[in-house]
């Protein structure tokens, strides 16, 4: 696809999946690892301007010197910014003056696309893209947290459940022992995680080809996975007790019966759909109760050739460490990923709320391991 | 006034005040001590269909059954409620169908006046419309704090700056000792924590006619007024070391001039204005610096007759505690004000903020000791 | 009692009340509103230090001039002093140093009563001892609370249980409305909080004789007391609900009977004695099951005639403030009461732990509401 | 060394490290992280009682019922225990008493030893006495913590400064790419951590044969270390904002000249020391600011036969994960690591603080990343 092509698509996505959005969804943050609706679009388009436009688009008039300051995240290069916990409560700028925004910055963007296609900018937009592309599911996935705070469950769209999933195939892939090449290589878009290739030392491994059920799920529940603290990490153990859990994030036990929170509304859980919104923690406790464990990220992209994958974020037995070589870029873009490489852990694959064509199999994604809001779910290894 | 217009007066009193706002700022509650727009216009709704016309407008049909779990406060007698605390992240219904739920809500409490002129009745809307008065001022109020996380400091409105009250007249009020009558009597409204009217013995003292001003404030500030100890009840100095106070809330030092935000956006703190937005602790520390001390609520409430009031809430030296025979009454009415009567300190007088008539010199509001974000100022006894 | 008499007997009283501990024992400060009781006894003798002999004796040479630092309290205007969070951190100097630090100052203000009999000096030494006193019964009530964290529940002493004391006498004095004297007069020592004697009107009151039992409270308990929001003042109510509370405090329900913590070990709760270790809001909320109210401090000092006390201290429903024409005394001793008017309740009479001849009926104790670790009862008012 | 004479070296080891301890030394625990000596000399012998004793000894008589629940830690597999927070306010059992269970255990320890040999045994033995010497070193480095919160920085041990060793050599060790060995094997004892041998595949990389120097921190400092947030890893930088941090733990500026606390008392910061009392983020953002990195555990552990080691636990830049084929073993000494496995970053090597023979380059220490107050230094890769 060209640029041209793929910035229309990536941006129209956008504007689709805001489109059920009233004006006052645009607002709340209620916690601190979310994002407003609001700050998401705002955000993304910030990026073309600040990272872009305003290096290469001649004459480039900023939109509004304020949006600046407001609408970065973490980048700590580029001037103060408001604080992380108080997106919420900003609510000027409102939601007509950010799309404004986004029409002005795709004018000038289209018109910059058409009179410069030098690799350098090229690769600025591709990155872009692919940073509003994980904005697009950041947004989707912290709207359903918010909406989950409603007692009336509010329903985004009837089509959009994202839970029902169910797994293709049977069976384990088998890995031999050995030395085998990871990380990206090629010339499409990778983030700098995913660099440079090298080489580690894979022991034999069996990997299962489909993701844990909700049923199996249950029958961890059932059987006192939640009471059982041999079962747990220490710290994990800890979250259970402190939080009093009792199940994954969005299940509601109505008259003997397991419902959860989809962006559709509540709905009867299904057993034989695959399990969605577990922390590490539970993914641990549950493999322990298999007997079994998680796969390490080196296992989990060598064998992702002979399974599906994509409907669910798969916790992976691997932290998130720099590969050999690392290199943080200098400047803004260098604070990507590099400063998040502690207290993290590896996941692979993607979800049904990852955009289409955006994850690959050298692809790494990253959490925290108390973080259940992700459309995350259990892959075993034995 | 009649009923039926003081009922129109308050309603379209409300409606005015939100007139100013875009859908965005409807929702954000920053602190639990605040309230979202959204929800003080759906609460002062609530209060007359739930207390009001479920039990009086005959055959009456609830407007949406959501609505009373959603949008009721404190009142624990009718059924569960939501989380004070996450108030602002209840986007749905929004803010149109709160319009509308007003406007159904009017047009059955019109009709009821109608067809019913019980005492009763009447009793109970004067309560409601004192409610929504005083909700009124707590929008304002929440609101001015929301705004002001906002560092492009919004505009509410430009005539709205609710600041710049000077003094009328000077002097000093001096009350004899002796035997006094305090509290309500009369046909007209009163809140029951103004009842009854008992006698308490006031000892000789001085009261000034007149608030502290801005001005007289910066002379405390420069004096090093943040920075002795010795000037400060021992909460009020772990408040000013835990919070690193130097000034009043919403006070901005920029260039070396003390700046204010206002609802009319941000501006020049005038040294003659009468200071504002300052909590109990400032105030006992003022006073104490002046040799001099805050009055307590029943000498205020004598000598008031000889001063003007209603620009400023006026910390007393008085703790919000029950008068002799109080009673609470039956029911969600009673847990009105009776269980709010401990740490927290008497307010007297009224603020720019205050709905016109809502107050009377027995009028008795009450906010903990570290709040600031109250229209508050000072005056002082001797 | 001569001052010298006084002196030997209340620092020996305090020497005996640390015979049964072990050396361990001085050490811990399990919450910041307890102290150790190291702390207790070196800072009782730093107040002679530093308020008397640095002042008053020719020539004297301190004991060791870090004990300034570490053992002083509130006391700000007294250079810094350690973080009132840390005092159980800090094990050395030890006890056997501070016990040595006792003699010395012991020895240096019985040769300075020798030689200096000045009313001045006369007055500190007075205070000193009151503020002993005061100390014992501090070292006693923190005491218990950490030994209650021992789930062994450890024996201070066999003939220290404090918890056995019945009622004599039975029902209510009766006090007419009409304009009353209250605050000390005399020549006795007092706290400048007692002061100065002023009028107040009281209204037409009975007082019960007697404070509640043990019994009188289960039987609260087993109606529900602990689970209806509408007896509670709502800050009692959270309260209840953070800690899900469920009886008084150091309580303990085995095998369906109630037990409860003494000095002197676990022991079953007598239905007759008198009930021990409620806070406020428990005696508030007590008190409106029972369809009565407390007493306001003037209705109990007035009333104290009729009736005995000193075995709890009593929750009034009086907040501590200033009474007309209180002043703060200059310097240090100035910050002894003053600066503690604020969110906190007065408590009348005294309690067993209190020493002997300390309290009167003018005496003003006082405590934040919440607190349970006191000695405190109820007395009804109605 | 025969275990009987490894026994009794290990256990008189500990006692020589109390000696220098007074009595109230033995009770504070002014952090969760830490514990009390009490705690640490009382809990290392519960492990023999409850380990081996009871399940080895014939007859064997539980010297007091209640040290099961007082000293166990996180084995959760046996029975309850007291809050972790709280073993600092635990003063019975008392110091005296503690020390005679150590007595009545090593007889019965010595006579078992005498009357049964068996492997089951003697490896239990060998787990206990390296558990035993884990403690000594928290007990050192604890009760450093502790002593440093007093002002007047007490000595624990003239002879026991642990902050003046200097490196011997220089250069680098250069690793060729490859296939490598790691993990423990022979006959000796290693924890279930270090297991089973298996292969990794090493990169090309170069590694310090010296640690980091005081000097060469100091001019991290001075060149701005702890201002510039690119150097830091995000979570990093929130430490260092947080908790306005300047320097290393135990660092104190005095009249412009650096100073640490060590268990000798203060002492001028040598610059030709090796660095201690860093955590991973001062690490990582030393290693940052040379452009280099730290080594992987599997790196340090292939170079380790070329430098010295011992001085300073040395961070990697290796999370704390289990090895491949890693199996935790049933019952209480199964949790005894691999419950750890989340959220800790590996050191290598052993400090100035292990006891002698304790570690070896296999072995694998694990602590949060925050954590300062280990003997903790910087080696570093490039």
């Amino acid at each position: 696809m060209k640029n041209i092509d793929f910035y229309k698509s990536v941006r129209s996505r956008t504007e689709a999946l805001i489109a059920p959005l009233e004006i006052e969804d645009f607002i709340p943050q209620p916690v601190v690892f979310g994002s407003p609706p609001k700050w998401h679009i705002a955000h993304t388009t910030w990026f073309f301007e600040d990272m872009i436009l305003k290096n290469h688009y001649p004459g480039y008039k900023e939109f509004d010197a304020r949006f600046s300051f407001l609408f970065n995240s973490y980048y700590n290069n580029i001037g103060d910014r408001t604080d992380r916990a108080e997106r919420g409560d900003i609510t000027r700028p409102g939601v007509e003056k950010v799309l404004e925004y986004r029409t002005y910055i795709d004018q000038h963007m289209l018109a910059l696309m058409e009179m410069d296609s030098s690799v350098e900018l090229n690769d600025l937009i591709v990155l872009g893209l692919n940073h509003e592309q994980q904005h697009q599911e950041l947004l989707i996935t912290d709207l359903k947290y918010t909406f989950s705070l409603n007692p009336f469950f509010p329903v985004y769209s009837e089509d959009f459940n994202l839970l029902a999933e169910k797994n293709a195939g049977s069976g384990w892939v088998e890995l031999e022992e050995g030395v085998r090449t990871i990380g990206f290589a090629g010339n499409g878009f990778c983030y700098d995680n995913e660099l440079s290739q090298h080489k580690v030392y894979i022991p034999k491994v069996q990997i299962a080809k489909t993701l844990v059920t909700n049923g199996a799920y249950m029958d961890f529940i059932e059987s006192g996975g939640y009471e059982k603290f041999d079962l747990w990490l220490d710290e994990g153990w800890s979250w259970v007790v402190a939080n009093q859990q009792k199940a994954p994030m969005y299940w509601h036990k109505i008259e003997g019966q397991w419902y959860q929170y989809t962006l559709a509304g509540l709905v009867l859980v299904d057993r034989e759909a695959i399990l969605c919104h577990v922390n590490f923690y539970e993914a641990a406790a549950f493999a322990n109760w298999k007997g079994m464990r998680l796969p390490t990220e080196f296992e989990w992209e060598i064998a992702s050739d002979h399974f599906e994958w994509g409907q669910r974020w798969e916790w992976t037995n691997s932290a998130y460490l720099p590969y050999p070589g690392f290199k943080i870029a200098d400047g803004a873009v260098g604070e990507y990923n590099g400063k998040f490489m502690i207290n993290q852990m590896v996941l692979r694959g993607g979800s049904v709320a990852t955009a289409k064509g955006h994850s690959r199999k050298t692809y790494r994604n990253f959490f925290h391991p108390h973080y259940q809001w992700q459309f995350s779910g259990i892959r075993l290894a034995k």
